[in-house]
């Protein structure tokens, strides 16, 4: 354990992929480790990058990485897809596209699927961006593809949250829907040489009018990351939302919001856990066989179980 | 109190009004009440309605009510918008499609929204039913207006479930998204005089034949509720689909799984309510700012709260 923790703070690949697989299975030596390296996280700049399939993001995040890389900064990144059962090594092979920086010291790449992570996606997701985190990665970028409840949960772990559109990919309304309009800080119009690219970037720029006027307004820039174009701007502009959260205080309300969220649901996922595993006792379900054959009411054997259960809550005696 | 619930026994109007009114509530005096009538419960054939707006829900309910009083049974309804904060007597005048029964004592129609339910919308509309049943109405209609997550939940307080679709509506893809087909065990294809419904009913027996063979093929029933076409067939078949419950064993099998269900409904959501009023406690607050400052971690801090909670969990000393 101690030479896993020196490993990640060193930086050193194989360290940081194990403890990234360690800390998947949720065992006690995973929460030690997370425990360890907690106290040295914090200092990294985690952008979440999200949007609807096909959208462009991971040909922009090789874009961005190479940027990066360029002004000498270190990047970390995760990315999470919710509806593969696969994670780690895995599908590294499959990234094709971010290959190029497979053999660069300065450049960490990572997927997560839904396998295996007894603590729920968003905790695990969680818990590897710390340890990039911890291993000193200067940026940590988070993908996710598609944009549902789940994906929206990861993006809570972020600074900046970067969402990805296309022209004339009609997902507008679904991302609307979603929810993740309100939580973006830029808007990205990828693939902004086809069609359509002008309007969807004035509908934004017109939603975002109704919005109102608000400290931070999300600039809308237009990219096209296979030829390159926009990706200086994207980075300028990342900056700028840096310094802005840094200055106006929210980057640490911020932060403090979204432990708040995460301690919650770490907590909300082990009482759903007890909760299921009570119900499978005997004596759980001969209480339902009784409340079945109206011997039993559900109010009470409610109250009765959660008083098992529960330090202070009244029972049958209150 | 026991007035109150004689009242409800004899089926007097204002009784079973006021017990539903003081079960939303969720007060003490409630859960009383409650577990006084709960054993009197379990006689009536409730029947779930569900589909997507403007499917023609409420006529067909109305014409259904009028042929079960036809056959001389008593008939209770509880309309279910968890879109609309109104419930209780307020939106029963709006309900102008069913003022017809309003002088008929064999028929109580009461609507539910999601204000004020303590204990959630699926667990205040299951208390309603219980009302009625204990009332003695031979049959309960539950209709939900819509087919998301929520309509799926009060729909497994239903012995039997009818979907109702319309030719053309194009929301049969919705529908099937909201996993509502699944549990459909009756299809009415309302408003079948219109165009597009002879292929609606082909697209459902087809989905029906690839589901493959099981012991109770769903029906597709088409009706055109506004000229009372097709209400007995409803019928017909609805006492089938009863007769079937009761001599496969599945009746029960489902009841069972229900109450199972609704208990867990019931512990999670005072779960929750435990950790959201755990979270305002000004300790609880300090622990966050300490997170926040990297002096605690979160996992540990997680165990420490849980243990505080939960009989049985071993917190720090574990």
């Amino acid at each position: 354990m101690e030479d896993l923790i020196k490993g990640v703070r060193h930086r050193d690949r194989r360290s940081i992929a194990r403890a990234i697989t360690l800390i998947e299975g949720a065992s006690d030596e995973a929460e030690a480790l997370a425990e360890a390296l907690y106290p040295h996280t914090g200092k990294a700049y985690v952008v979440g990058v999200t949007g609807p399939p096909g959208a462009g993001k991971s040909t922009l995040l090789n874009r961005l990485i190479t940027h990066l890389r360029g002004e000498g900064l270190t990047v970390g990144v995760i990315a999470v897809d919710p509806t593969s059962p696969f994670s780690g090594g895995a599908l590294l092979g499959d990234r094709v596209r971010m290959t190029e920086h497979a053999l660069d010291e300065g450049v960490f790449i990572r997927s997560m699927g839904t396998r295996g992570h007894l603590g729920g996606l968003a905790a695990a997701t969680q818990d590897a961006v710390r340890v990039l985190d911890a291993a000193g990665f200067d940026i940590i970028l988070v993908e996710t593809v598609g944009v549902g409840q789940t994906e929206l949960t990861i993006m809570e772990l972020a600074d900046t949250v970067v969402l990805v559109l296309t022209p004339g990919a009609g997902d507008i309304v679904q991302v609307w829907k979603a929810g993740i309009m309100e939580i973006a800080d830029l808007f990205l119009v990828n693939k902004a040489d086809r069609d359509g690219a002008r309007k969807l970037i004035a509908d934004l720029e017109e939603m975002l009018d109704l919005a109102g006027k608000k400290a931070w307004r999300p600039p809308v820039i237009p990219t096209v990351a296979t030829e390159r174009r926009g990706i200086d701007e994207l980075w300028r502009q990342l900056q700028r939302h840096r310094t802005h959260l840094r200055e106006s205080g929210e980057g640490a309300t911020r932060r403090l919001r979204h432990l708040r969220r995460e301690v919650r649901g770490r907590m909300e996922y082990r009482l759903r856990q007890r909760l299921s595993e009570l119900m499978l006792e005997p004596a759980f379900r001969e209480d339902l066989d009784r409340l079945h054959r109206r011997e039993e009411v559900p109010h009470r054997l409610v109250r009765k179980w959660l008083s098992r259960l529960f330090v202070g809550e009244g029972g049958e005696s209150s």
